[in-house]
């Protein structure tokens, strides 16, 4: 398989992120050398992805270390570094794995030593085992689709979403690569068409077949039985395995079950979050109403029109199939045995 | 109650369309003197919405018998006046409205006489009468509704979709009226947002209380408890009560179902085909990908990207709860019930 686009790329002491606002017309990097630069990157989406997001708090922590080690005295480091941690931390709320990495690099601050390079070594680490457990998600989630299969999926979980490889198309991946696949139909995902921008762009790359549609035309697909399968990512799991992801992934779930159709939800471990009991104790981000006002970057709703536009859903453990990480599957998940997979 | 929107309007043998493409940014009036301009409008969806295509149809077919009346002979003017006939029933196939319009210009032709005046006479009688349905319409679903509703409509529906006043629109209008509304959701209507920009304007203009949303989105709201009803239109209702309507609508009624919402379609009985036995009979528009492909008039997926865009989908009768048209209400609508209606 060839090497997977990677919109995430550290060398000679700056992150270069690929602004994926602007794909697939314009191949554009924005060069980080610092936290602030990368809490507004995400911010602006950037990057995005929950698994991206978290590998590129990682870097630009370890970036604002060695800025706030050549000018600040070893004694008032932790001090320096506090508001870039603040400042990512409140770059964007419903994707845990933003707030795991900060925590990671907390505590190897907190450790102190040579902490720059330490947390440089954490940013490569995370960024590593997340390309690492896409592979084994590919494999898992794959070996559960049967054969010959359709599958829908929703925004972008690729390798632009992540480390590389991707979560939920990673197994699109993994199941094209192992000739159990026969379509794939890509919803466009409004208001960010994640799904027309990136997701299309990457199954062309691969040249798995395609077609996206608009969201409403999901339910004649799964109406004429051609929907096997729905495979999304996640931004945030509850304990007991309700899933937060991009907004319209409930509609995908209700309709699933509806007709029949499997849903599976792909996420490593660390977007897992233990701490929160249920998915309705998740934050849901409500982004600007102008996300919906606009379309293709130009105005479409006139002027002082309303909208809503909360960036995540959640989908009830009741709702999915299976749930597929890099320790393992989750089939009907519930409190129990999503806490016996992360045991 | 202001006058609503009259997006036909026809004054001294000259038939003009609002072009529905350019709003809400632009308000623009096409002149059409003949058939084929209509059509061609029709085709490309300067007027849309299946009652207003057979309004527009009528009149097309009047402008083109007064055209040809100076022209030709009368003993050719049957056959003159053939392919206008053809070119109409060619620009879109799924709205109903236009084949009644055009059948019934066909009824009149072939009778003789004064053809061009009946014409004329025939197509304002159409225009009247839909507008007249719809205020029934309105009425007759505002008092299905409860007090304090949530609405959650699809597409527009209004009066730019008809004669004036409109459809699901003209309910929701009259719910508003009669003091019975409390908030309405209009999803955008991707591909051709015909939520975002004409559903929006009409709510704004009436200054009815709404937020838009994307598709997506609708899930979520379902899911808070927030949708009482959703209300939507029809482009053609087979006997036994399955509705075709915009892409998307099934999507609703799945969730509506699903979440214990009510459903109610609105269509005047010219939209009601009872030579078509079910919603599988009815033929789909497929549209040009591109509608997909592009967001606002920008291209936003890869160049060479495949995309599915079937214009209209199939909401079985077991899915409504209530069909309104302007001779009565249908609950749980089925083969019996609509041929009553329409007896």
């Amino acid at each position: 398989m060839a090497q997977s686009i990677a919109p995430i790329r550290y060398t000679d002491n700056v992150l270069w992120l690929l602004d994926q606002r602007l794909l697939p017309a314009e191949t554009s990097w924005l060069r980080c050398d610092d936290a602030a630069t990368v809490a507004l990157a995400i911010r602006d989406m950037v990057v995005r992805g929950a698994p991206a997001i978290g590998i590129a708090a990682a870097y630009g922590i370890a970036l604002e270390a060695k800025r706030v080690q050549a000018a600040v005295p070893a004694a008032a480091w932790q001090d320096a570094l506090r508001p870039a941690l603040q400042q990512l931390a409140e770059s964007r709320p419903t994707a845990v794995n933003l707030f795991r990495a900060i925590d990671r690099a907390q505590a190897v601050i907190d450790r102190g030593g040579d902490v720059a390079s330490m947390l440089e070594a954490l940013a490569l680490s995370i960024h590593r085992d997340d390309v690492a457990a896409n592979h084994r998600m590919g494999e898992l989630g794959a070996a559960q689709l049967g054969t010959d299969v359709v599958v829908y999926t929703h925004c972008n979980t690729g390798a632009l979403a992540t480390g590389g490889y991707g979560t939920a198309l990673g197994v699109v991946r993994a199941a094209w690569a192992a000739g159990r696949l026969r379509h794939v139909y890509a919803g466009e995902t409004r208001p960010w068409l994640q799904g027309s921008r990136l997701t299309a762009w990457e199954l062309m790359a691969e040249g798995i077949p395609f077609d996206l549609c608009v969201e409403g035309a999901a339910g004649s697909l799964f109406a004429r039985g051609g929907i096997d399968w729905v495979i999304v990512g996640a931004d945030r799991v509850a304990a007991n395995g309700d899933v937060a992801n991009k907004i319209g992934t409930y509609n995908l779930a209700v309709l699933a079950r509806y007709h029949g159709a499997k849903f599976m939800a792909v996420m490593p471990t660390s977007t897992v979050d233990l701490s929160i009991a249920t998915g309705s104790d998740i934050q849901i981000e409500v982004r600007d109403a102008a996300e919906v006002l606009c379309c293709g970057g130009r105005r479409v709703a006139p002027p002082e029109c309303s909208a809503v536009n909360p960036a995540f859903d959640i989908t009830p453990a009741g709702l999915i199939d299976v749930i597929v990480t890099e320790r393992g599957v989750v089939e009907r998940p519930d409190r129990r045995k999503m806490a016996a997979l992360l045991d």
